[in-house]
């Protein structure tokens, strides 16, 4: 008998209907002999009524209040479930992230786990209970209620597993897994059976929405197998977890696309040293995360520097460069949000040269013209016009073949 | 500098707008000079809301869930108001009945306060903050979360203001105060200025809805001076306090009634040892709570034995004596669901004989039937149709004068 933890979003709990769906769901793998912790998050729109709630009284609702005020939604959420389950014949208790032993530090609205007592969930699990657990909430180390920021509940659910020694965390969304690009854009998308959590954190950081990249970080430096499926139908969905030499490695997992942010451009400034350091410091000390960084070669001692950021920090950013320069000696800078990135993620790219060429060609050929590149040893990058985006996508997808499971799959040898 | 604490009702919190008002009223008793603990419900309907949603996902939601599930509406009121008051500039937390130290047994939906560790509380107000608390919640000693039942916020008030040994325990409601009778019923009922415990918990149990029972007697235990008064309006409100020497005394303080409860008459009862405790003793086994008992005097052997109940118990009353019947060896059982119970309350009266004999001529002069009665030292209840109440209710307190200050009240010797 092994313990699994199921995570279930807000779509997924979006009303009583949907909640006693979930609860069936829970119900039936409790039966087949599993303990069961369940993870949840707020219903539907929840969080944001209560956010709007809060700017009705306040134009900065202090962030331990705003915590304490959101807290309320998983609270919801997670008491109906427990009601639900009980009501299939079942035991259950719901528990908040205070009770269920989730110790952040003190940054609200953002906090980090810091540890996992999970003592009252080992004793209703030990008591043939299911257990139900808050999502995205904790309780610091001053006694406060916190909550986890964006993609909260999943880190909740990685970290219950990982507490828990689970066999697996179960991450229930409203897609079937991971596909090798967005559906919507390229019809002929393949669910991707399994992924390394390598492949998963280049696709999270570059456009993936279907798991946050923290949850994933978690999960790898906990070794917690995350299985991805649908709360809506009962497919098969996607496994992340340890690269293994025996599974099936493809070369290129998937493409994936962002048109979130916008690219700043710093003009002709002096190629001299500690110039980068000092504008990305100072963006850093406002807070700001830069995501692609390029320099490019200098002509005449002048360079230009370009990176891109979320487009609802551009304007900020714009405005912390046009102060720095003087300072740097810019001749100017420029802000474009009218880009998109566009990534080729594949852990066999490392063992395969010329992805890359291929990667361009195929969008030469289609008249995508490319910005920006940047690379890591598993993905490769470029910033293209947010117009051209749906056109390379499909075009790189079709070049690499991603729809066919056996053109882009290679059995490793054992 | 004194210690106030002040509780909002769900009305007097039912919107951002309500909210924002109440947090200005709050902020002005701090400005004041006091310390402030401000006790909230939850907005308006969320509880019943949160009921609603129970009952779609459950037919018997479990009692520890159900607390879960309703504590989440304090949260958000009580977060809401600590923000509104920072936005006014002045310090504020909010804390979870957990949080405040309010600690319950386990009889969730129902439970009562055992211990008050507000050790949180007192350094949020050493440290200039207002401090908000959660009404109605606490925590058990088996570390669940407990709401307290009908009432639990002034209940949770009444507490908080008796373990900070506060000078006063203001309770904010959506009506000015304690009346002679119901406004709505008698437009010149006149509002009191101060009201015995006594006086306010034979009120509170014969249909004034202004405060709960359970608060009064809290407050009666502990010694806690309550004023009830409006939190739309800036009325000077009702005191409800010890009875004292030198306070003006009122022989009669106000006309009750209540319309809540139906008769359960059981016919013709052989008139021996025993048999009023059996039938007693079996409606309160199975939980419910009867109110007025007359026994009329026997005949022949015989005696019929009348109650009042709650009319959402009568159905369930009526079941148990039917099958009591045999046992007892009644000729029947009759349910009365048409009555009402019209009370006179004063505690004037226990030096004043012959009240009672004003009221029933009072009544009979107005042609009201009167079909049981029941009297303490400081109260004289009679049971009528309830098609009489509005002619009874307005007769008696003009009876008595109750809406001339002069005329019922003499300043008592110092």
């Amino acid at each position: 008998m092994s313990l699994i933890v199921q995570k279930f979003g807000g779509t997924s709990v979006g009303s009583a209907e949907r909640i006693k769906i979930v609860a069936e769901r829970v119900c039936a793998t409790r039966r087949e002999g599993h303990d069961v912790v369940v993870v949840v998050s707020a219903m539907g729109d929840t969080t944001d009524e209560l956010v709007s709630l809060a700017r009705q009284v306040s134009r900065r609702p202090p962030p331990r209040e705003m915590d304490m005020l959101l807290t309320a939604g998983e609270r919801i959420s997670m008491a109906l479930l427990a009601m639900a389950i009980e009501e299939q014949g079942l035991d259950a208790a719901s528990f908040t992230g205070s009770q269920a032993g989730i110790i952040t530090d003190t940054d609200h609205g953002r906090a980090k786990i810091v540890d996992v007592k999970a003592d009252r969930i080992r004793e209703a699990i030990a008591a043939g209970k299911i257990a139900i657990v808050a999502g995205f909430q904790g309780v610091s180390t001053a006694l406060d209620v916190t909550t986890l920021g964006r993609g909260g509940s999943d880190t909740t659910a990685v970290a219950m597993a990982a507490a828990l020694k689970a066999y697996a965390c179960e991450i229930y969304t409203d897609v079937d897994g991971v596909y090798t690009a967005d559906p919507r854009i390229v019809p002929n998308a393949r669910l991707l059976h399994v992924v390394s959590y390598e492949e998963m954190l280049e696709m999270a950081a570059t456009g993936a929405r279907v798991l946050t990249l923290r949850s994933v970080e978690f999960a790898r430096n906990h070794n917690v197998p995350l299985l991805v499926r649908s709360s809506f139908s009962y497919a098969s969905g996607t496994w992340i977890k340890e690269e293994d030499e025996r599974m099936e490695q493809a070369i290129i997992s998937g493409v994936t696309h962002d048109t979130s942010e916008g690219k700043i451009t710093i003009q002709h400034v002096p190629d001299v040293p500690g110039i980068a350091a000092k504008v990305f410091r100072t963006l850093a000390q406002e807070g700001l995360n830069v995501d692609m960084i390029v320099q490019n070669v200098s002509s005449a001692g002048l360079t230009d520097i370009s990176f891109t950021i979320s487009r609802d920090d551009g304007e900020r950013a714009v405005e912390i460069i046009t102060r720095l320069i003087p300072e740097v000696k810019a001749e100017g800078v420029t802000y474009d949000d009218g880009i998109a990135k566009l990534s080729l993620i594949g852990a066999g790219m490392k063992t395969h040269p010329g992805v890359a060429a291929d990667m361009f060609s195929a969008l030469a050929d289609a008249g995508v013209n490319i910005e920006m590149i940047s690379t890591s040893s598993i993905r490769i990058s470029c910033v293209i016009r947010e117009a051209d985006v749906t056109t390379a996508v499909r075009v790189v997808h079709d070049t690499f073949g991603l729809s066919e499971e056996s053109v882009i799959r290679e059995t490793h040898p054992r």
